[in-house]
């Protein structure tokens, strides 16, 4: 089977250039000026940009299922990604009750994923249980194609947490096997004890969950791990930055020569913590996630750091929590609420629409941190990432004269709500092609359950590079 | 004119991949694996690495024909850097006296440049003159193809030297018109009382010079121009960087957001100033050259800043100073031996050599800080650095399998010494192509003089993205 | 009574007067030349130092009796303190389980102190239980002559610790009230993770505890106290630091303007963690103290830091654990030895000899670490620290001339061993005045015990000034 | 002659006492309660404040005399400081065309200030002539009672101005014998450039002044004169800060062990520069002072850098250009009108209105910054700079209860015009002592000319300490 994608402008993380692509079987074989048309399907791209699949490296799919709890984000929701433009994501895969690292992660390749994705995906694990044997299966993620391992530091009594001690030694183990550590920075522990001194003044609405969490709380646990990978030289990742205190402190390390990064997400980009103040429950308690909303200046700062480097990728943090059973726990008192909201179907679209067509940032930007950077720093480059010979054919022909709102009815997610609900939406995919199949077209899904695969990341990847 | 280059890996600054190369006229027009051969010219690159022409972004070509002084580094003598696998170079254009900054320029593409030089080239402007016409000037520079501008806070009491209150205000307008201001950083107040000192002692031989340049004076007017471009939110190139301390100054800089990038030259990567002190003359003079040579620790660091992403560029500063006449002058006194040195010939061999054959950067690395970031910083980028789809087919095939040792006499420069004299060589050039045409082939030229052309540089290139 | 001090030379923290003292009553009245000498007697301090008695600011007398488990350093054995010129301690009152923290300082000064005690004494509150009432309670500390609170990040596991949460809380509550936060920082779960991994690889003799409490330990807690007390900008106190990293950090913090300052401990200018690798177990464990002995490099930055003022008192964090019976208990294991030394008894000596005879430090600044700055921060300015009309005379006429050599039978200090045991000793008080009253003659005790009393620590002290 | 000063509260700089003082000849020989009152003379100091004499380690007196220039402040008007509270100058002794510092200081001492001073006065050095000669005599200022020297950064084109390689030499030059560097830090080729361009564009009055003296100016050559102390570990000490950029970088070069101080001038705490903004010429000459008047935002950083010790003395930089006919040269172009002030008659008054009057500072601070430290740093401490047994007794006896206005008329200062004319006064002088002598009573001049005497100030003074 081939296809020939032709007159698109072809978008890369530095460059744009009009060529056409084709492609054969799952691979991009050739780019060139007018390539011959001698194929099974032809896309006409004219005024259309063309650009690698969206590549989200923060998601929670089924992330409760195990523990018996629901979850509304099953893999067959991933259907709702490809109509937004995202062909991959690197899901995390915890611990599941007693089991180790590496179990977790086959039982969720094998017994939940298969059959249902829609989109590639590779596995980040992540602690939930502390032992000997989890530190032991450090050294054998590389063999299981997983090269990140992410430590909570908040969320006091939740398994999720971490100590310091434990994160301090898995900053160290991760770095003998070429991982790469992805740490949730926030002090869990005087975000405790503000809920408590909130829920003892009677402050219990969603407002509350931003007071309880305050920028400090984000920025010194920044802080603090970004000195542990300073002292003992090994990388890291910081997840959903919101601060510009925490960019400020990136940025300082990176200065210090450490190797640290971070990530933003859609909502820290796009969504004041305001919202949290709505007086009707349903529609405070949706934006309820971690870390808080933020001010417009940390907002404004979120861009800035992703202009100039001190960010490198922009993610949704997808949890399937909804509104109508899930959220409602917490309506006698924020600190139940669960924190999360759905997201990773409308970044693609919330980023080119808020960012690019704002003038915040490039086309080039878009591309580097919605697709390249992540599939650089998970071990992907370049058979993700890139429109390159050679490389994955998971491509977006994305139509940016399209106008619209976003309507969950649209693009149902699974959940019953969508952050982005009537906001304005300037452009979208229509057609997208994964591993060489079209699996969009005229923005319809044509695809199928199970069409996605399970991708390895490599270990020794973009933050190793000159320095192994 | 059909070229097609099979079956060769090619590099770039992110990735390397196994693809055919077609040419047509002075582009590459396809990119792809078994590219139709039905061309005019195949070149088999089996077991080679193909990657886009070195572009040396700091020379001196034909620095001092204008002020009567002899100059050995004619535009012809660009013949070896065809050799030595660079296919453009940004050269400097100082003002000639009583002449402003553009009409010197166009003296030197119209006059000088043509009908001799064998590489493209693109130009820096630089200050020799202070007035006011410089500055309206300034203003007209990007219509003239010129994106950047050089000022040496250096060499107190010669006409390359400005002072502050002018690099003060060449920073702040420069930034109007999206320019990026080039500074040597030397604090030359304090060389000179060193020199001075030095002569006094009686202490006249080469080996002085470093004693007189030490590297707090390179750390200090580093520091001093970074601070000017933070006050003014301008962007700086700090040119041949030579010292941690001032590597470490243009990280923390980066760090609170200034847009401030460097260069080290191939000089400082390999050779220390243990040279310097060799009894003959003759030796140790062809090796002065400022900033002065360093110690083994900050050879070490000019690796590390390249490979953490505080450097971006690897230049030569070539300079056409001859041995037998011009260096004599300061037989009897370091401070009259005029600085600088040939290398231009030997970048891209002796950091394939001394960088990516040992294992100090990769060969990503190597296109990266030898041709794309050079094409991107001075705004010829993707025209230039990059093997891609419409951009100038400026291709080097390279032998990583040669062995050899740098000899003069193997590749001419015109000038009668080679301050690599002797060294191992690993891999060479093998076929270079500059826009489409076949200049190099088996290692020998075959182009012809006055085949290179005069590329303008865009303005508000590199440094402005993002921040317009 | 009234007492004239002649022909000594009186030291203060910025100069040295040669001149007489005139005490009457508690007080003295008068210095000058050649004062009057109807008195009832006279002490001839020729070729003498005369300066203010000794504070240590940071004891533990009596620290363990409340919890059942026995300890030797009664208050009765402050006499020795009193041979070894310190007349004022400012001792550690903790919570005693399930009470407050003024019940428990008013039981410490009337049941324990009272009848028993050689010096004056003050009191620091120590956190030991956090509840509301302990918060409330924080706020009424001024009034009971309290004006510092003590927080333990490390010992995690014992009553001692507080989480972040809490130690948050008290820096932002003790600012309202003007009581200065004592932290002891130390990262608790970082020595938990290391004294385990230790333990689990056979690791148990003495020597581990320096292994399992690093200097990056102690550092990055200091980092992260002195960061919340930045963004409360509330004043801040670190006890014995010991690492060259934590007293970088507070001379960053005091540039930024936060209200930092810290204390090292004798041992920590004196010994090193050699001490820990003895093969006699009773040898190593008498050194066993937190944070841990360090290598000379830290011993040298602590002096450093004394002179440039990063750190600002030297104290004895005297504890009375003995050896033949309480440092038993971790005979197999390090994990198990009580944490802590004696000391107070030879500090005065010991920085007189390591210190000014060695010319580490000024006369001056001995003064002002070892008695005038503790007064100051702890609120007793003018009344003690100095020599000065109107001042409690706690006076020691010192014999620069003396040498002898540590021996614990001339000087008991209630504990079976002295860690300065066999140490050369330049130097030692000749009489001590405690309120006018000679408590040492001829370097013998001639008070009695129950002498001291209870001095009140004003609020809004040294911490404050300029800042209200 | 013996004085008791009786029911005083002498201040210090770190206490307030109650005592009576007792002199004899030019010494204080006893303080203490009720000292027996058998003396010539009584001074009934009862409510009022009892401080030592105030110091002014900035002025300029007879500083333009020997160039032919006018020179209204003769070292006659130094009457008008006795008056003020200030007993002892530390005066500005630049060397004379053609002579060497020590030449030049002891004309100053023997034919100018003898017979005529009123105050004491030490001396600092002041470049204006850079040769050999220059740099051997440095070695010999500490035998001829001179600790300090002074050289400028600014004045491009004057023979005031030095280059950085003298300032280097300077520093490292002045380590080696116990000299302290004071810089004037301000970088003249920005101000050059900026004035031309003022002129270029018309803008002639003085309110350009300000503009073309931006605060850049001053912070980065402090920045530059703080790297070079750093790069050599020399004391410096920066004269006459007044932006918050500054005080950063004193108080961060403190941070990193740098022995750097600086002190700031009444007018900077008290002035903004919307002065310089009158229409008058004449109102608007009179505050031209370089550095320039700044904005409340760096007016209320100075007290703050004061409160946290970032800088160490208030002076008056006390210049005698008179308006009617020196200002008046640049009344067509600012750049012509002699830069300074008068104002030490008024240092005293004025900071203790507007600083411990206002509770900006304690009257501590006020000793603290206007005598003790001054006497400190220049090497007259104890001798000066403090009320104690055994020191001069320079004496002020102030009455806090004072209320008035500030006019020339009541103490004139020799210049015709006073920049604090009109302006509340609270507090001032009753009775001044100059080494024992009574000068001021019932706050007029009992004193003579000629009083006043040359004092030595010792090398390795207060920046020193603890280094050696």
């Amino acid at each position: 089977m081939k296809t020939l994608i032709k007159n698109g402008t072809i978008l890369s993380s530095d460059s744009e250039i009009k060529a056409d692509i084709l492609v054969e079987g799952e691979k991009i074989v050739a780019i060139g000026q007018d390539l011959n048309d001698d194929v099974d399907k032809i896309i006409d791209a004219t005024g259309k940009y063309v650009f690698p699949g969206g590549i989200d490296q923060h998601t929670h799919f089924e992330a409760l299922t195990n523990t018996g709890d629901k979850d509304t984000a099953g893999y067959e929701t991933t259907k709702a990604l490809i109509v937004g433009g995202t062909t991959t994501i690197i899901d995390y895969a915890p611990q599941d009750p007693g089991c180790g690292l590496i179990e977790s992660a086959k039982y969720r390749i094998e017994k939940r994923a298969k059959g249902k994705t829609c989109v590639d995906f590779g596995l980040h694990s992540l602690i939930t249980e502390v032992n000997d044997k989890m530190f032991d299966e450090i050294k054998e993620l590389p063999k299981h194609g997983i090269n990140s391992i992410k430590a909570f530091m908040a969320y006091i009594g939740s398994p999720l947490h971490v100590d310091d001690g434990t994160l301090y030694k898995v900053l160290s183990e991760s770095k003998k096997v070429g991982l790469t550590t992805f740490v949730h920075a926030e002090n869990g522990e005087i975000i405790d004890m503000l809920q408590k001194d909130c829920v003892k003044a009677g402050h219990t609405s969603p407002k509350y969950h931003a007071v309880s969490r305050p920028p400090i709380v984000e920025t010194e646990a920044t802080r603090r791990a970004l000195y542990y990978a300073e002292e003992l030289d090994a990388p890291i990742f910081i997840v959903h930055v919101t601060t510009k205190g925490a960019t400020d402190a990136i940025a300082e390390a990176k200065a210090k020569k450490v190797r640290a990064y971070g990530e933003t997400c859609t909502q820290y980009l796009t969504t004041t913590k305001d919202v949290l103040s709505d007086p009707d429950f349903n529609e405070a308690a949706k934006y309820v996630c971690s870390p808080a909303l933020r001010d417009q200046d940390d907002v404004d700062a979120m861009w800035d750091a992703l202009n100039d480097n001190t960010l490198s990728a922009i993610v949704s943090d997808h949890c399937g929590i909804d509104l109508h059973e899930m959220k409602q726990v917490g309506r006698n008192n924020f600190v139940d609420i669960p924190n999360g909201a759905p997201g990773a179907a409308d970044r693609i679209n919330m980023i080119w629409t808020n960012g690019v067509a704002k003038n915040r940032i490039t086309r080039q930007k878009f591309v580097e941190v919605c697709s390249t950077f992540p599939a650089k720093i998970n071990g992907m480059y370049p058979k993700k990432g890139v429109i390159a010979v050679g490389s994955d054919a998971d491509i977006v022909v994305f139509d940016p004269e399209y106008r619209g709102v976003v309507r969950l009815e649209d693009n149902p997610n699974g959940i019953d709500y969508n952050i982005y609900e009537g906001r304005e939406q300037i452009g979208r995919p229509e057609v997208v092609l994964l591993r060489g199949k079209v699996v969009l077209e005229d923005a319809k899904f044509v695809g199928e359950l199970g069409q996605g695969k399970f991708i390895p990341c490599e270990p020794y990847a973009y933050c190793y590079e000159g320095r192994k």
